[in-house]
Parts: structure tokens; C-alpha cells; sequence
């Protein structure tokens, strides 16, 4: 499993286009170059075409509004046009009014390769509402054993339903492309005490997916598993370190700079259905 | 003193809405995140008082100008309706015209509950000018003995006319509700030497005070102790390891990951007036 | 060589006035606070004649457009006036249309200082193209031992041209000011593999000429000359320490925060022209 996929993208070095937000803009181009990609976040509306055309991927966080949105929807129509894998992070898209219409404009306007999202907001996008309470998944709609199937069930229909590998984080992480899913046990609650996780995990995506385009479902589960083994790389060493959130955020991307594919198969708990 | 503080925290996990600047946005969202708190910035003038209203706290930090000025009238108007606290960092307010129009508009529309800023800035909003050198204190307004009972009236009588907790950063911090003083003497000067300490104690104070609102002074108070308490520890780690200006961020935010009420108690050089 | 130059900064604790993209903006705060000099961000176009005023120099980097550009051409302008050294990074120029166009205008409208970017951005200043493959210098762009001379040869006649001291980054950096050159040989491959090393060394630029401004040659060459340095010395202890890309940014300010004159001119590996 995962075979070829990080050195694709030492290889190829993809570039990723970006449109994403302020907060953790930093992070994402620090994490797709962690792995070997090569970031470019441009956002006014009169470039974003001729720029996604250069590159390999094209990302768009709904973290950032207003005229965002407009670039997004240019860029995401000539990545199409182009064949470029186009992936969605629907950040709190079930938040407000304007992220509802947000989401449903972007997904109508743009054909997405990969959404990726906590459930809350990967159930906005499936219809059923999901609580939201500000970035983070609610309470209410946390993965566990218990609901495991009906949320794989979701993945499905809605990757179906949308043609995109749907990822959805949480404490197990679900990458689904019609009827195949990949259950990946990777990760750490620590995860979620620094902010940008979610968003960095789509940017590596972007690398993963823009450095092989053929397998964009293998590709997507590989990006989650490396998330989340890093993510239980880092978190040991904070512990054996003595250190704390700021740390754990460096400790991560330095795990994804180094990661290579004997650390990623040895590490990795995945389940295929 | 500070007790439960922390606790309520760490177990209310407050949503801090914040409208800041692009230069320390990430920083302010992840000392939140250490605190125990969960940070949402949004800032599309569309949305705000909706993602404002499923939060506890509203933070309007003016590094930021240009429409965001009118999305947080709108978000502090709607904290206002709802009893949530509004914080806000006058940040270089007398640096231009427009920076003292803008501080003038805030407080005027907007009640806060908590205005945090150096002396500078706060004498600004007191109306005696302040000389304005950037966005640090100039030399001519560090607070120090000699001049500690001055600023400590000052902010007395900016409480008592704008009914909030006046917050003064400086070698001595200020922190003042009505005739009650806290005179802080926590901190290290190590902390001017990167950017964001300010808003990342502004950011802090949203969270301590989103999880504590029946006691915003005190909650007040404990961030700004917790800030300077984190900023000593950091700089001992900083001349232990033999690092810089970079890893003393990261010591500082991992300290606040960590903090506890012992700790705090065990560090604090607080004087109640 | 160099002498005085750190010094001065310390001293004077230059304020440098940056417009700049959001992607690097606090890395490029936090670097300006390390070497020395205060760094405000700031962007309103209705305030940027005040606030670029109280500095000692101003950096415009081509990285963030739209309502941007208008800011940079006042306040670049203001600082010509002032005779304020005015710093130009044309974050990948030729990347598309509207940089091109951005550049121009930005050149023609305000007189700089100091222009300093990659071999493709600066290639395409000079007129002559230069493969643009997003913000990086393309393949065919590198500056080698073959095309060293034709490298320098170009940065002469632009310098001459503009009348600025032309900064181009690569495996060999030059910096050149119409006849005189510094070819300059510290710095590691490894600066590559995070984001922002080129607008952070513009913002060093800014910092060591804001606190130097009858010695722009040098003091561009000193700032280009550290940053090389501070590079090599943060690889070395990222390998000594076993971490990753993140680490060897912290560490790359750390040492920027540490640097003294001595190591400086120990470490240094320049060359006169």
C-alpha cells in the first residue's frame, strides 16, 4: 500500500496552487514543502487562472470569504478544464448562512477531485445539517466505533453523489471513493490543540494528489495516514521533550520533511473495505 | 487569587470569536488553542454576527483596518445584545489619523469589556496623546516607579468612563476596574523581541474572559499574569538551551499549553491596590 | 568588511514599514525583531503616507496585489520624498500577467533602493523573460559557476539602469551596485525547503538599510551575507539535532537573533568584484 506515492512527489515536486486562509497559510506552505511539493498561494481574481495553469493542484479553503470566493470558483474552472486535481476544505461550512451558500455554490460551480472535512461539516455538505460549533467537529458528531458504518455509509453516497474522494477527519479518519474505503487509525487528539491541522492535512493532500493524479483515492489516504502517523511521531516527543502545543506543531511538519515510505508502511494502521 | 480560572477553561473550552491582524493571526489562534480555548476568525462582514453569536467571547484587535472595522462594529454590537465579552487591542491607535478615528469609532459603537494596550496606545484613548513610535510604547511612555501612580489613575478614570477593565502592558503591568488595581510585575523584556506578545495576550484575555464573564476583572487579570509568568519561564529556557528570538516563542505558547493554577499561583508578582 | 553595520541596527532600532504578503508577513515581522531593527505591517492605503513617515525604511513585496499595489505606489512614493531607502521583492514577476504588469508600475511609480529577488524574477525585470515556475527560481534560472559572469553582467546594467542596488539570491548570491559587485557564497540548499527565506532576507534588507542609509551596497551585501550564514548554521544543528524543515526555521531566527559582528566576518565567504 502507498507504494510510489511520497517519491512521486520528491520527484516530481508539484506545484500547488492555494486559495486559503490567513490563519494558517504559513503552515500549509511549510507543510507542502515539508513533503516535497512546491506551494504558490495566489488569490486576486485577475492572475488565478494563468497561475493554476502552471501548477499541478489546485486548493481552496473556505477559511477565507468575500472575494475569495470569486478567485476560487475562476481558479477551480480552468483546474477542470485543465484535468488539475481540485481539492475542497468546506472549513465550519455549516457555521453560517453565507458558508451553506458558499459551499453549495463552490461544489456547484467547481467538480471537486477530493473534499475533505470533520463530519460536521462533510454532513452539511451531505445535507443533513451536522452541528457546528465554529471550526471543530461537535460534539455530537464525533467518530466512534458506534457510528462508524453510518458515516462510512455517508462517504459513499456522497462521494457518489459528488464524483470526489470524500476524506473525513476524526478519531478514525474515512477516505472513501464510491464503494472502496480506507479506515485509517493514525492520529492523535493532540492534533486538534494547535490550529491548522485540518487545513494542513488539505494542502498535503494538494502535494499528494497534484504528484499523483492516476490514483487521487490512494493518494488522499496515503496524505491522511502520514498526517496522523506524524501526528503520533510528534506527540510522543512532546512527551519525551517536556514541551508543549508550539512544539508539537514544529515536531509535526519536521516528522512530514523526513517521512519516507518504509517509516509511512511501518507506521500505519489502515483498513481497507 | 485566580482560583477555578483555569479550570473553567480547560473545561468550558470557550469559542473566542477574533477580528486581528494577518501578522500574528496564527499565533493568536494557537495560544488560545494552549489556554484550552478554541479560536474561530472570521471576518466577513456577511457572517460575523452570526459565528459571533455561537461564541462566548469577541476579541476586535486593530491591527486590522479597512472593511474590517465594519465587520467588528457589527460583531461587537451583536456581543454586546448578547452579554458576551468584547475585548479590544487598540493596536498603534495613535500612529495616524485614520488609527485614531477608527479607536474613536470602536468605543463609541461598541461597549467593551476589556481594552488591552501599552501605555502609548491606552493614553491615546485617555486623550493625551501619547507619543506614537509604531506599534511599541515609545521611550517616553515606559511605565516605571516614578511614573507608576500616574498611569495607574489614568487607567482608574478610563475605567470609570468607559465601564471597562483598562489592561496596560509595560515592565509593570496595569490592570484596572474602577478604584480596583491589580499592579502585575511579571514578564520579561525578552518578549518585546518577537511580534504578537501584545495580541497574543489580547487573544488570551478573549478566552480567559470567555470562560469566566461573571469575573472579568480577575479573569483579566490571570492572563496577563499567566503572559508574563510564560514570558520568564521562556526566557530561562531560551538562556539554558542557548537559543533565540524564535524557539522563545515557541517556549512561550508551550508554557501557556501547560500552565497550571499551582504554577500560576507559585510564579505570580501580583500587588491588589 | 561589514563593519559597524550590526551595530547600528542594534542602536538604532530601525522601524521598517512593510506591505507584504500574508503567507511569510510574521516570519518577516519576527526576523526584522531579531536582527534588531521594529517592524509595522501596515496596509491601508489611507494611512500608509503617515505611517511610512515615522520609519527608517520601506519594503514592498510583490507577493500579496489587488488593493496592495495602490498602498505601495504611496507609500513608496512618501518615502522617496523622504529620502527613505525603499526596498522592491518581485515575488514571482513573471509568474503572470498582472505581475508583470504590477512590477512596472511598481518600478516606474516609485525609485528603489534595493531590488532583490531570484534569477527568473530579476531576469524578467531586466526584460529578458526568465522561466517563471510559481515563486521559485525555475531549473533553467540557477546561477552556476557557467553563467556567474553573464548573472553579474545583467545585475550591473539593471543597477545601472535603476539606479538601485540589484540583490539576486541563488547557489552564488550577487549584489551589485552599478560597477561594484559582492559575489557572496554562504548559504545552504536547505533554505529552499521552508517558505519565506527570500521576503524574510528582503525584510532583513529593509532592517539593515533603514539602520544604514548612506551604505546601502554594504549593508544589502551584510544582510544577504548573515542570512547565508544564520542558513549554514541552522542546517548544521537541524542535522546535529535530527529534526526537520520547521526546526531549521526557528533555528534560522535564532541565529539571526544571536548574530554578532564577529561571527559575521568568521563566517563569511564573500567575494569583491
Amino acid at each position: 500500500m502507498f507504494e510510489g506515492i511520497l517519491e512521486n512527489i520528491r520527484e516530481k515536486k508539484p506545484l500547488v496552487h492555494s486559495i486559503t486562509n490567513n490563519v494558517t497559510i504559513n503552515d500549509c506552505a511549510n507543510i507542502i514543502l515539508a513533503c516535497g511539493g512546491s506551494p504558490i498561494m495566489a488569490s486576486d481574481s485577475r492572475e488565478v487562472e494563468e497561475i493554476t495553469s502552471i501548477c499541478q493542484s489546485f486548493v481552496m479553503n473556505m477559511g477565507i470569504l468575500g472575494v475569495a470566493t470569486e478567485a476560487m470558483i475562476l481558479a477551480g474552472k480552468q483546474s477542470n478544464r485543465l484535468g488539475h486535481p481540485v481539492i475542497l476544505d468546506p472549513v465550519a461550512a455549516g457555521a453560517s448562512c453565507l458558508r451553506r451558500e458558499t459551499v453549495e455554490k463552490l461544489t456547484t460551480e467547481v467538480k471537486c477531485s477530493v473534499i475533505r472535512g470533520n463530519v460536521s461539516e462533510i454532513k452539511t455538505l451531505y445535507g443533513t445539517g451536522g452541528e457546528c460549533k465554529g471550526v471543530d467537529a461537535s460534539e455530537s458528531d464525533k467518530i466512534a466505533k458506534e457510528n462508524l458504518q453510518e458515516v462510512v455509509q455517508m462517504a459513499k453516497i456522497l462521494s457518489i453523489r459528488t464524483g470526489a474522494v470524500i476524506a473525513i477527519s476524526g478519531a478514525i479518519d474515512i477516505v472513501a471513493h464510491q464503494e472502496k474505503v480506507y479506515l485509517i487509525y493514525n492520529g492523535h487528539s493532540m492534533m486538534e490543540r494547535i490550529t491548522g491541522t485540518g487545513c494542513m492535512l488539505t494542502a498535503l493532500i494538494g502535494a499528494f494528489c497534484g504528484a499523483n493524479p492516476e490514483k487521487l483515492l490512494e493518494a488522499t489516504a496515503a496524505a491522511v495516514t502520514a498526517m496522523g502517523l506524524c501526528g503520533e511521531l510528534a506527540y510522543q516527543k512532546m512527551v519525551t521533550q517536556d514541551t508543549g502545543t508550539l512544539s508539537f506543531r514544529t515536531y509535526l511538519i519536521d516528522y512530514i520533511s523526513k517521512l519516507d515510505t518504509a517509516t509511512l508502511q511501518g507506521g500505519m494502521k489502515v483498513e481497507i473495505q
